[in-house]
């Protein structure tokens, strides 16, 4: 606790730049005037060192509270807590704290969150929890959304590339052999849930092969017992599948609880498939196959969107999508 | 979203009181002035019908921000969500909100956030970052600890039974014929590292089995990777053990990593036992055997004591300890 503590001159050293260059790397309003390459050596160096700007300083002279608020649906869905961490790194590197509520999917205690957090002046929002119909508010407090977006526009949104890994997980079911595929899709109402199974039904129909209704279910949320409801379902229909398309990776491990609750084997009896490859998921018995997204790149990139805001240097609102990865693992086989 | 708001008069009319009853019940100020019997079934009302005190007005009158900061050391540990999961709904319930943060085990980091906390005036701390050595200020701000506590006591915190969950863990390898058991403790500079650690030697000794410091390794943090590190070095001494006691889960799970890399099986080769019961880790290759912490209830009594304080109505600083359960999985077997 009482070591001695890294200053701005040390940084400035290790790159070889004057102090006031590694000042203003640091300092959003000011970044942008220095070079990239320089930008991206002194904040490296900082890093390595463990340096950290003065932050009391700084809120004293700008009147800023140095907090950004991060409004998350579930906490307990282990996606979150990488893409906080990837936020928080990035708004401590200029002295930025990121205080986190979890709205529990519940639209009321939402509502309160949000009020609390205005009240309590934060500098700016990044939202995790917003449905597809919302609309953001004429508002001087920035916000950021991430992993989810709205269908208005007009919002800065950070999201994976839903459709890209949707595509992979269908093409490699179907290189396996796969022709008779179930969804069981996330919640209609968010855009994650929307996207996916939209790219679903599309590529389903590029690669020639029908998608039976009665084998696609629809999740009210996106835990893993809505997962474990929503197969047993499609299993009491008596229609033969091989495989099953997951919208997440906990509507995956249901997936898993209800063939293991019908004596059915994954992957010998029906192949599942995830999306998000949330921490864990690896050891799992049989581990995932699923669709890798960069969980702490997305909470960085959020965290650049909302300092470019606060910096007054954003272009138009943009909606940034960030690419999705097929990670095959032991839950995907060639049909019997 | 727009549903009719439900109101104290719903509440008090499906329990069957005065409307003022349940006011009483609902703000922590007055709560004692009913009785428990009463309290219980206007709060079973309130969540049943959903009902919100209305948190501005009550604010507004009061003065208080109606926040509480919760301050955890490692988002990512799978451990912390059902914890805080279970403050915020004892807090709702009462109108206020959790607001989140995460010092990542970087102690910089947690003095910021505290700052930043108290500056945005939060009403209360529940903090799980604390290690040993710490000493609570002289502070207007009501403190409670959660699942960590602190050397010099004076504070008022909810913890599990350390010692009792050891002592299950190791009565159970024993009664399977473990005589060789390894231990991958904890960090020594939290209260949870060493009451694990010291309760497994007491536990050894009271079987008559000596703990060899060969097949003792310390994490310098609660991590997989550490578990992984750990449980290797130990391999590499290439003494004969059948058994590994891990502090918690996610040093178990390193375990698993470190066996796999040395081409060996669970529990087979060597049995594995974890320590929180964390999400997930009853689908595991093989599903981990390890002790049960009442991690939402924790929160929940967290969330109480803070409250009390708040109103208050608080004694002495008193240490909660919830009972810890030995849960019984595929991880451990006889030795072979």
């Amino acid at each position: 606790m009482a070591q001695p503590r890294v200053t701005l001159r040390d940084v400035a050293h290790r790159v070889g730049v004057h102090p006031s260059t590694v000042s203003r790397v640091l300092n959003p309003a000011t970044r942008s005037m220095v070079t990239p390459e320089i930008a991206r050596r002194v904040e490296a160096a900082a890093d390595a060192l463990g340096y950290r700007p003065n932050p009391i300083a700084y809120g004293l002279k700008t009147n800023r509270s140095l907090t950004v608020g991060v409004v998350i649906p579930d906490l307990t869905d282990p996606l979150f807590p990488p893409m906080i961490r990837g936020i928080e790194d990035a708004l401590a590197r200029v002295g930025y704290t990121a205080i986190v509520a979890n709205t529990d999917n519940d639209r009321a205690r939402e509502q309160v969150i949000l009020e609390r957090m205005r009240s309590r002046r934060v500098d700016a929002l990044i939202l995790g929890s917003t449905q597809r119909e919302d609309v953001l508010g004429d508002d001087d407090v920035p916000v950021v959304l991430i992993n989810r977006s709205i269908d208005a526009g007009g919002a800065t949104a950070v999201v994976s590339d839903n459709a890209g890994g949707i595509r992979q997980v269908v093409d490699h079911l179907v290189s396996l052999g796969h022709r008779h595929i179930a969804h069981v899709a996330g919640p209609q109402f968010l855009t994650t849930g929307i996207a996916r199974y939209e790219a679903f039904l599309s590529v389903m129909a590029g690669h020639g092969l029908t998608v039976d209704p009665d084998l696609v279910t629809f999740g009210q949320s996106y835990g893993r017992d809505e997962g474990r409801h929503g197969l047993s379902r499609l299993l009491a229909v008596g229609k033969r599948f091989t495989a099953a398309v997951a919208a997440n990776d906990l509507l995956a491990l249901g997936c898993y609880d209800a063939l293991r609750a019908d004596g059915l084997r994954c992957p010998e009896d029906v192949s599942v498939t995830g999306f998000n490859d949330m921490p864990l998921v690896d050891m799992m018995a049989p581990p995932l196959t699923t669709v890798r997204i960069p969980h702490y790149d997305m909470g960085a990139e959020a965290a650049r969107a909302v300092l470019e805001r606060l910096n007054g240097a954003a272009d138009e609102a943009a909606t940034v999508v960030l690419p999705s990865t097929l990670i095959v693992r032991g839950s995907t086989a060639p049909p019997l």
